[in-house]
């Protein structure tokens, strides 16, 4: 079933500044775009580079004045999407090299902080079964609180204060996860179910599977419960949001507006 | 000119747990292991992979109770140390792929609210000269301080109390880099004229040179002034502290001794 | 010369909460209220209470759904306002016990933190001349910026990002004089000048004045530029904004509208 | 049944330096100064003050170089210990002025952080009954680790980590107060179960009581255990251990040695 992607969005550079743009559905085997059409103001020089794990792309763009982006795509979702409960998780040794980073803090998951907690909390669950009860928790904490949260806001924060965004979510399941040395990653995305309609976030895990080379794959999380794993469309993953911001600026740069529209069709 | 090191630390571990240790001279083209030998307790398991940036190796060990590391090399440091002043940035978009990720915010590298500081401080410098105008700027208003800082400690942090050890002063250089629009990264390692003698910490910058692959090659920071570029074995590399800890516990763990002894033989 | 001032502002509350309001002009010696008057909207009880320093009233307010406040007032300020460049600080055994609390750290100003760097950018000076200094310092590299600060900002924060309102203002300089061990309190106010129009913030410090009981008196101190300390009205003091907010909820509360009008009349 | 307490500290002061001490038992009601003897070092000056409400005395020294304190007291405790179980809250506007500021943030509290929280774990109680409530929990989830704090350690962070000293579980029990909208204060003061023997710190909760002028009382809440009520010796109060340490400097001071011994006589 394709899912069709249109987003818009604008901001103001006083000056030519570098920015970085991930915006764009990544072409990954999980999901095939069938067609995908972006355009960029003009720009001193723009480029595109492999992004986080190689999931995606980076737009680098230098540019002063007003900059507009539009993207159109789209993109059927191939993702499988069995029950986690049973998976187990994998010991450090055992994890693949580029999965073994998603273990660690990051500037929004102290994880390190959290060991207490989850050992409390959860401490007789292992594996996925740990994953769903983090899921579930998270689920049943945290109110859904647009205007709550801001770019410094942390896992820690969202913890207690129990109320975020989309972004928040994913931030306190990634450091519960890592917490309980399942390695966790943040996921840049669009979904249908979205309300406000916007760019989404939500987590991944890593967890055992013998019968995929590497020994275990990465599975889709999302505490807000709006994104149907096999309808999410991955733009790119990094350890937290500060990886894959879908605006980054190196100087000051003013943002206007925003649509993200995201259907299915028949 | 050969660099002797001898290093020993210990730790508790309450019950069975997973642990990362990075504790020894990277095998890398800058620098030669001449001899050395790793010396650790009796685990249940240990493993050996690479680190962040294929830099060193990460050990992974599952054990209980009392744990002992004991680590011994010979290195011969290779490693060309150039006058960096006139040496270039590059644009994020000239970057190679791999030096692209340390433009980014990290745990403890809050570069993108130090923007408005860099700017006023060093506005009028590029490149290397702006490199080694930001060291100059955190030797002369940071006093090292042991015990001054936590495992909490962001360059936030230090650079308003204007103190901290050989960490702290790593991570306010990187963040004013990455504030820069400069790659920068953090390096732990051994090196000779560290008082008092311990694992070291210092940043290093991505800077352009044509007559390098890439177009640009990294280049040893050190605010504290205690280690000499030319005479330093680097362990690993990171984002920061949160990636290169010579000790990551995933579980509660009691640190005991640790003695470190760097020489330069003649 | 009477200042008018003219305010209106609602809030919704979910169910039965209490609330703390302080938004009227205090009657103190230096301001004579010519007139006044408060409308509030139907409450469960409403009560009135000496606020901080027994300066102005809180107003104690237990009520459910939406709430609505009114207040016109016309006020003749009658404040000296001295040159402060030459007046001494006192050491703090001189001062008056109400004065010595405001040498300590509270919420949003963490003095302690700010020893070596006012040390560091004000070393020579003391007293008045000091604080005129902070407050040049303060105006000349923070940016006013609408916007960029929340209920969390401290005036670490806003030090290092450089920007911020009137409130992160006014935290500045409280923080850097009570690092100095000069006693410096916040002042919510109203005042002519400010733009966009709003409940405005500033500093005030205690200075020497041999010719005043008590050894000395509070001096109004704006890093804005934007009130004149002789048109200023005040509504309360405190350590930090967290003594004053015009509005305290124990319980979930969304604002809605405010006015504020503040005007000189001939 | 007589107390008998004896401490002595030191600390050095790399030039003159204003240092503010509160370290002796209060001369309140509830407890009688049966004999008391505070031994100094030389000092340019020396003052005393009452400290906050009234509590106790702070003493202000300005002096340079290695500073010497040593306290020795008997103190008859006289104070009434009734189970707080059935007691009443009082709302916002019942309430005394001078316990009303004890419902509002403070450096280490962020009680507003933490309604979300209290209306979640004690929504159902009220009064003494929740105050139970909030001390049993914090009993029961935070481990007694010394050296886990440090002075920048708030509630928040307390209550994440799971762990804390006396000053910590204080913390968290007044936050927590705070945010059920019952008055809430931070009290240090000498006891005999305190292992190791140090100063300690617990909280105190205003509570109804129509028996007593001004309606209500203060009751000691001490969530670490460690500490009888009945033979509890205040040193003094404030909102938090921002108000009452018992050493504060406005310059750089070394901390040197303490001993504190305090036992029931029979």
């Amino acid at each position: 079933m394709p899912i069709t992607i249109s987003t818009k969005f604008d901001f103001t550079l006083d000056q030519p500044t570098d920015v970085i743009l991930q915006f764009e559905a990544a072409t990954i085997p999980e999901q095939e775009i069938v067609s995908c059409n972006s355009v960029l103001s003009n720009s001193e020089h723009c480029a595109r580079v492999p992004a986080h794990d190689g999931i995606g792309e980076r737009v680098l763009v230098r540019a002063e004045g007003k900059f507009e982006v539009a993207y159109d795509a789209v993109v059927e979702v191939k993702r499988l999407t069995p029950d986690i409960s049973g998976l187990a998780q994998l010991a450090p040794h055992e994890l693949p090299e580029d999965a073994f980073e998603y273990l660690l803090d990051s500037t929004y998951c102290p994880a390190d902080r959290f060991q207490s907690i989850v050992e409390e909390e959860f401490g007789e669950l292992q594996g996925g079964a740990r994953v769903l009860a983090i899921r579930e928790w998270v689920a049943n904490h945290l109110t859904y609180t647009p205007g709550s949260s801001t770019s410094t806001t942390t896992a820690l924060d969202s913890y207690v204060e129990r109320r975020g965004i989309c972004r928040d979510y994913a931030h306190v399941v990634i450091t519960m996860c890592r917490a309980s040395t399942i390695p966790a990653r943040y996921v840049s995305c669009f979904a249908p179910g979205v309300t406000p309609p916007d760019f989404h976030a939500l987590a991944e895990v890593f967890l055992a599977d013998e019968t995929i080379e590497g020994g275990g794959a990465w599975y889709i999380v999302d505490a807000t419960g709006m994104a149907e794993p096999g309808e999410t469309v991955k733009i790119g993953v990094g350890r937290d949001a500060a990886d894959v911001s879908f605006l980054t600026s190196f100087g000051a740069s003013h943002f206007g507006n925003k649509t993200v529209t995201v259907t299915k069709s028949d």
